[in-house]
């Protein structure tokens, strides 16, 4: 394979364009397959340039180098990791113009938007930086021997975690940044020591590749192996040789259901099973209590239909389901809702499939028995258009039929319309796993809130007290995960910064002389990292000194 | 189902005889299934009394009693539930020397050793009490609400870990206390707030049941919901349905690759997937560097051979693979351990089951190219009796041979004599993973220690240097875990305090009202638990006062 290397400190300035190469062993690298092309999502024509795809012996290989790059990455001080991460920021950050042109030409999302994302892609890789100094990532434990323990000695053993080995990231199409190639997995798989390999979304090549060129730059001033990132371009048989190839040791994955359960699939049938961490489908329920439905009704359907509209409705997190009792302030809410969808203007989706699936599963959605329209907005004549729809069921259908529990990617959402209390909580009992779950209530609704909580915290990762799910705040405290089918893995997130645990394995070290131990957990304990001594915290380098209990 | 309820503070004194009952909703039940019997391994013969295995509605009931025990019980205090594990602990300690009697009887193990077990296992409850009380698990995070923040306010944001809901455990055939009913998978899932169901080991029902009939008495004078846990008999069947049923969210397995990867299998295939934390197979690879070879030759060969034939080998941990570099020392380790191996008197094995299979792998081993048999022991005249085995093979043989890396489970291991220190490194690269790792080294070999450190952490949980891998302290720092197919989950340990993470998933809380949030992330924060305060540390109970940096 040969690839042009690229100079030290790259410029990725407003000047450049994408060329159609992949992104390998820290240059360029061209496809030996059939290219691919991402479209633009308003006139629904090709954008150069092509994009040739991997061959399955690119793949293997990348694969390879993203292997032999793994120790020495993984080894390298966590300070140096964090430097890395912290240049593909300023690199983004400096490029943000150049991104945001391409990324609007090729998604149609609103530059406003776009630039929005950069920065918070940016400040997503700064955060996997301040992670890594904070000293907590390691899990450092120290047993201290205990040589005059009866009947038998004690030996001497530590803890900490190291890389789990080469992730492959494949991004999603509603945020060609910060979930796609330099988002959030590939930042917290860096972080955690594991080199990356990007499957580069078919809908956004150009973009992704001057994110890897950022990358790959980054990881060229920072003094970064050359085989710590690379990103390859092809179609679901790329994919499918990328997560069965025997140097990757796991997956980060967003996108449709079928896409994540078949990555899932090839996952758990290689000869050593991998973990796959696939975001995959949520319809995050809105529960609206009665007496906060009584006093803001009209308020709280023009929020919703504000949230459901919001970005084409193309977030993991658009609420397309809506709880309630019949009663007071039900008709305002439905009133509000129904205007504001139809006076909506639509949007343009992502791609012209997108907009395609969105519009088939609208019209499945009111073929079922019981599904009422409520409201249709127009859409704009680009051939990604589409329009917002409101539909509305009684609980009873709703129970009665799992296949209305079906995410429509977009900006549709459905009403359930529930007799009593009792019937909301039972509505809850029969759904699927959520990312989120959202319950609007008064102070006097407090009661209930409290016995439906219980129920909200088993489906959904993140609860939300009078507020929308639309909106993912990156921080510490976040989740973003939740069970199946929200995600494959529901003991994770995959925004913030407890992210980097995905990708970490814990390993024991016992009686190991302390000059080959690892910095993290030798003595004296190096300043900043937390540990626990015995079970006991400490603070970062007082260790023995002042424990607490 | 009719139950009978086990009274208040039921005695499990040295009287008690087990009756042929499962464990369930608190009280006794008997199996609709055909009768299952253990087999005194000694004579062969059944050991009364049979075990009525339970019919799929019963398997069923069960995990639906777990389902609806789950909200109350992960929603109890955690310092309720530390004392639910403590009692535990002190009515297995109360029925010891009956626990001792009947698990001698059913496994043949030596009573000083199960004695020993029951302290062990004990003991191990009263550590995740410890942990409860600790205040780390909930690992809580607090990121407050900037309300002043530009462009948008941020919310607030608190994140807790959950139990993950029901856990079927597997108990292991070799650690009738310390692995089965009441053990690690049992403790660390129980204290997660997630109830258990056990499918008890076929080989030791008798202790199964009494060990089942002391945590259900201990459940019931600590207050804990009747459906906290259950114990259930049967064959592959049963374990496949409790596997495949709905109500259950994990799986902890010890035993066979085999079973491992069936049930594995099935929970990969369910409507909803769930993991599984299998501890399947592993052969511990010690490497003898050259300089501790050559001055401690003779010692190291009687040492290891202590280590390989230690409880009939029967221990995940027991080192099958020795790897040396041929030179000064090699032929007095060799004559060492060839001279004890030869001079055992073996011993009787856990099941003929077992026994018989120890043997064909043996056979097999002995029958592949290039294995020559260096030494074999005596077999105590019993059903089960098996005699040590020791085998060497050249590095080339090796490497070239996969199923060289199949493990015998019992006493029985293979050397490989490596020409020079890169051989001894490739020999390395072709292990699979592996539980430990060993390396014997005196302080002139601490270089060639530090070279291959990274490939060991790669392929094991835990590392040990001048030690044997068989042992495995219970604490925090351990790691009981690795790389497949050790386990078909690298990113967890089944022993160890850590062990409570396996059965846990993480809830965000956003703009939840006060007076509705759960205590462990309520404001001020409460005294003894530990979290992080916008990513940073806070002392327990004095948040908001002194944050470190």
């Amino acid at each position: 394979m040969t690839t042009t290397e690229l100079a030290d400190g790259v410029d990725l300035g407003t000047a450049e364009t994408p060329t159609g190469v992949m992104i390998v062993d820290g240059g360029e690298l061209v496809g030996d397959g059939d290219a691919l092309y991402s479209a633009d999502p308003v006139s629904g024509e090709r954008v150069k340039p092509g994009y040739p795809s991997a061959s399955p012996e690119q793949v293997a290989d990348v694969c390879a180098q993203a292997a032999a790059a793994f120790a020495e990455y993984r080894s390298a001080p966590a300070e140096r990791r964090a430097g890395f991460l912290d240049a593909i920021a300023d690199r983004l950050d400096d490029a943000r113009d150049a991104l945001v042109d391409r990324a609007h030409r090729e998604t149609a999302l609103p530059r406003p938007r776009l630039t929005g994302e950069v920065g918070r892609t940016s400040g997503q890789l700064r955060l996997f930086a301040s992670e890594l100094r904070a000293g907590f990532w390691q899990g450092a434990r120290v047993d201290p021997a205990i040589p005059d323990r009866a009947p038998a000695p004690r030996s001497d053993i530590r803890q900490r975690r190291i890389g789990i080995g080469p992730v492959a990231v494949f991004g999603a199409s509603n945020f060609p940044l910060a979930f796609s190639t330099a988002g959030g997995d590939t930042a917290s798989a860096l972080a955690a020591g594991c080199p990356v390999v990007v499957k580069a979304h078919p809908a956004h090549l150009g973009t992704a590749e001057l994110v890897g060129r950022a990358v790959a730059a980054a990881a060229a001033s920072t003094g970064m192996p050359r085989g710590v990132f690379a990103q390859i371009v092809g179609g679901v048989d790329v994919g499918q040789a990328l997560v069965g190839d025997p140097h990757i040791r796991a997956v980060g994955f967003t996108g449709s259901r079928r896409g994540g359960l078949a990555l899932a699939a090839t996952a758990a049938a290689r000869g050593v099973p991998i973990p796959v961490y696939a975001e995959m489908s949520s319809i995050n329920p809105v529960v609206l209590l009665p007496n906060t439905l009584a006093a803001d009704g009209a308020r709280l359907g023009t929020e919703f239909a504000a949230s459901m509209t919001l970005g084409a409705g193309q977030f993991c997190t658009n609420p397309g389901l809506v709880i309630a009792v019949d009663g007071p302030g039900l008709d305002e809410f439905v009133a509000a809702a129904t205007d504001a969808v139809a006076g909506d203007e639509g949007a343009t989706m992502l791609t012209t499939g997108i907009a395609d699936a969105y519009r088939a599963g609208g019209d499945e959605l009111a073929a079922r028995a019981g599904v009422v329209q409520l409201a249709v907005g127009t859409a704009p004549a680009t051939a990604a258009g589409a329009a917002a729809r409101l539909f509305r069921v009684d609980a009873d259908r709703f129970a009665a039929d799992p296949g209305l529990q079906s995410e429509v990617f977009g900006a549709t959402s459905l009403l359930v319309v529930c007799p009593d209390l009792d019937r909301l909580r039972a509505t809850l009992d029969v759904l699927e796993g959520q990312l989120t779950a959202t319950v609007h209530a008064s102070p006097e609704d407090h009661g209930i809130v409290g016995r439906l909580l219980p129920a909200l915290e088993d489906i959904a990762g993140r609860l939300i007290v009078n507020g929308w799910p639309t909106g993912v705040e990156v921080g510490h405290a976040i989740v973003h995960g939740g069970p199946f089918p929200a995600t494959t893995d529901t003991r994770s997130t995959s925004v913030g910064s407890a992210a980097i645990e995905r990708f970490l394995r814990p390993v024991a070290y016992q009686d190991v002389p302390a000059e080959l131990l690892p910095t993290d957990i030798s003595d004296p304990a190096p300043a900043g990292i937390h540990r626990r001594l015995d079970g006991r915290t400490t603070e970062p380098a007082s260790e023995g000194k002042e424990e607490q209990a």
